[in-house]
């Protein structure tokens, strides 16, 4: 297998952040509170999800550049350019963002209020899963 | 966006697992060491990993039934259903499995020997990305 098939994109973010180059690199730094809005498909997959809940995000990075194997660390050009594997660089093959989230409040079973999400707006989101304890990475 | 791109497979799980039923729910249950092979063509990306990094690997589990919005959770049925959204479960619209992994050796620069990987043998592969601190997901 050389390729997967395509993702669904089961929502997309809301949030007041725009321009990459001004959103902060992780989401403990300062990140707006968000929205995520899911599709009316995957409304039965969403039902046990609750204000409170802390999950992990996943994200289709779509503005990220897949050839780029190397990358100068978060941006800086003073620090020596490292593989790609070994950072959370958008730009790298699959361009898929990890973003843990505690969920703030729920409306209408398909928008979610998050906190800590530092995605840029329209950001299309292609899973959430339940955070689990200790090991989980 | 109703979909993303394809994803890119950029290697490969060898493992004794062979079989889905008797693989551990999760990497802590006594997975047996595997090893990641990786392609030739994303070599460049990997050469800061090394042995001793703790890693979040992305696989597809290409066994996954993409139209799965409510499962019981760990497979019991004694539980009731959830929203896939709420689990780990493979069946899912997007089946892209986290795992948490710590390497301990790297060979040739492509193929890594990890301890607590429960994917099943031959799943592919699509990213890896460090570990951060406290907040990570």
């Amino acid at each position: 297998m050389d390729e997967t098939p395509p993702l669904f994109v089961i929502g997309q973010v809301e949030s007041p952040l725009a321009d990459p180059a001004l959103a902060p690199k992780q989401g403990s730094e300062d990140a707006p509170e968000a929205w995520l809005v899911f599709r009316e498909a995957f409304r039965d997959g969403l039902r046990d999800l609750a204000a409170g809940d802390e999950v992990i995000v996943l994200t289709w990075l779509h503005r990220g550049d897949r050839d780029t194997l190397r990358v100068h660390p978060r941006d800086d050009l003073s620090r020596p350019q490292m593989g790609v594997f070994s950072t959370r660089s958008a730009d790298r093959p699959n361009p898929i963002g990890l973003h843990r989230v505690r969920i703030l409040q729920v409306r209408d079973g398909l928008r979610f209020r998050v906190a800590d999400l530092e995605a840029v707006d329209g950001t299309p989101v292609v899973d959430v899963k339940p955070v689990l304890a200790a090991r989980e990475g």
